[in-house]
């Protein structure tokens, strides 16, 4: 399916938008006013592959730290914003790359149009972050209403808060609709997607713990993005962030939406398997992450799947009674014995994915 | 979107296709040979909601075992069948509910017709089981084909075996047609749907690790079931089959498929979290597993998002600097100081939730 046309906004170096790749976002879970924290926190989460990153604004002093976080980091920082008009017009004083609002929870209209006036001076652009949940208090949601009413409700709303935003001539707008039941946030960006040509900030919001919350956004995300829905998206999870950007990164590799990464598929096993698949896989996916070429690679448990199946793979092992074997562009290159699989296919390993210090 | 129409079979009392409820099939990674392994296994995965079970038969014992296997469990077993025929008449006369083979590995025609014909003596279904791995060998498939040149293949074989099973006269068919590529999986299961009513087995083939598997496995079958594709799945995850069980359940709970489930909503946290919440929803999540009636919980960080968006839960808690909240159906019922919060909310959800030795 072809991808929704949007205008294109910049957040920072990163480009939301168009035919620009699908950014992957995150939010750190220190204290913003604790600069040194927050900037180590996202140095690891830079490492993981995130494109831009998020963090509360909640006081004064959170806002007026961004300047010294943003002298840490290499990616852009938006600042999440409730409330307090000033706290928004602090952030962007301080060099924030984007603003989050939800413009329900801001007040009055010209504490909007302030916000709007200093993000359009600076020339950065507002996401307008709805969630199901926060519509209850500002446009009247009432418990247990349908997937499809509260859609519609999370839409008419962001449609008024655009409609304000172009009459205040402010057009570096990114939209997201996010409720944390999956159909609906499905249902409400399907909608909005017929109403404007704005980029859409993704994510199922306060998806659950970690495998609930994957499962969740896997699917709302992989509905979504199959459809052509999306520029940018979060992973909200109940875990690291780093967590976070890792399963971002798989769900867009699995829509295949990211080109030139490695890859890793294991035999799930089962009663004909002799060997410590789950084991190798964990070992072999962290030097996965060292290889300087992208591979597919494969690690299978038995002679029946491995060597028909792994022949996809760039490299392969595929382990045995008590020999395994070491597959390589769909050829056996080695037999080994199993207690030495592991350590002869990440030396191979290695030696493939370039890596230098072999 | 509405479900594909697909004939009904039955895997012993389940019912697969027609309206019947999605069911949800794990494997186990015991040998089959050993009854009581297996057996103490699928207990495991009974109790963790799966609702068809398959087992691996290699040989002659494993088959066999079948009959000792059946006497201990509750839900149909399936036997996954490769290269000999034999195996699958020894599983049949041993009472299994359902047979999975890839025809391609059978053998001559006779032998899979010998399957046919006592499959449909013992009125059981069969599952005609084809992923991309194995055409290589049976179809011609090349390396790094295309997703849709691989899909295509996929579909024809399958085309083939199921007008040779007609041709038969044998037509309590499920079809599977996997692939370790997401996109290539979806695409193969759309070609497919267009040419038969035949139930169809989800399912995204070595999936990866755990959290690497969750997301193929989540986009794949969310996509699928979001147009209507879909009557039985297994998810397929380096990890222990209870996982594949629960993921298996999160996705069609995403979907809104499975009605009458408990659902946790948890914060994701941010920069104005004052206590532990990934703790505390564990806890609860596992506190979960054990109500009677299904609730809706949410687990909230803080004092900006959890007295609105935690309102749409049955029960809901909210963390604070020294004292959280507790909401019922979107009221607050009770303020905690925040060492008793949890033990205090379990008591309510236990309550609620109308577990017996409250």
């Amino acid at each position: 399916m072809s991808r929704r046309k949007t205008r294109i906004v910049y957040c920072g170096k990163v480009k939301i938008g168009g035919n620009a790749p699908i950014s992957i976002q995150s939010m750190t879970k220190t204290d913003t006013r604790d600069a040194a924290a927050t900037i180590s926190q996202i140095k690891e989460i830079e490492k993981a592959g995130c494109d831009i990153i998020r963090v509360a604004v909640p006081d004064e002093i959170a806002a007026k730290a961004i300047v010294k976080i943003k002298k840490g980091i290499k990616i852009p920082l938006v600042a999440d914003i409730h409330f307090n008009y000033k706290l928004a017009l602090l952030a962007i004083d301080a060099g924030a790359d984007k603003i989050r609002i939800n413009p329900g929870n801001i007040g009055e209209e010209w504490k909007v149009k302030e916000i709007l006036s200093a993000a359009k001076s600076a020339k950065i652009p507002i996401r307008i972050g709805l969630n199901a949940g926060s519509i209850e208090k500002y446009a009247g949601k009432k418990r247990h209403e349908t997937a499809p009413v509260i859609a519609a409700k999370l839409v008419a709303k962001a449609a008024e808060y655009v409609r304000f935003f172009e009459k205040n001539n402010f057009y570096q707008t990114v939209i997201s609709l996010k409720a944390s039941d999956t159909m609906t946030t499905v249902e409400a960006y399907r909608k909005m997607a017929k109403l404007c040509d704005y980029p859409f900030h993704l994510g199922v919001t306060e998806a659950g713990t970690a495998i609930t919350g994957t499962v969740k956004s896997s699917v709302g995300l992989g509905i979504m993005l199959n459809e052509g829905l999306g520029d940018t998206l979060r992973v909200s999870l109940a875990a690291e962030p780093t967590e976070e950007v890792k399963v971002g990164r798989e769900i867009l590799k699995a829509l295949g939406l990211r080109k030139n990464e490695s890859d890793l598929v294991v035999c799930p096993t089962c009663g004909r398997c002799e060997v410590d698949i789950f084991g190798m896989a964990k070992k072999v996916e962290d030097e996965m992450l060292k290889l300087k070429k992208p591979l597919k690679i494969a690690v299978m448990g038995c002679v029946v799947n491995g060597p028909g199946e792994a022949a996809e793979a760039d490299l392969g092992l595929a382990g045995g009674k008590k020999a395994g074997l070491i597959f390589k562009n769909g050829k056996i290159i080695k037999k080994v014995p199993e207690k030495h699989l592991l350590r002869e296919f990440i030396k191979e390993l290695k030696k493939t994915g370039q890596v230098k210090n072999v």
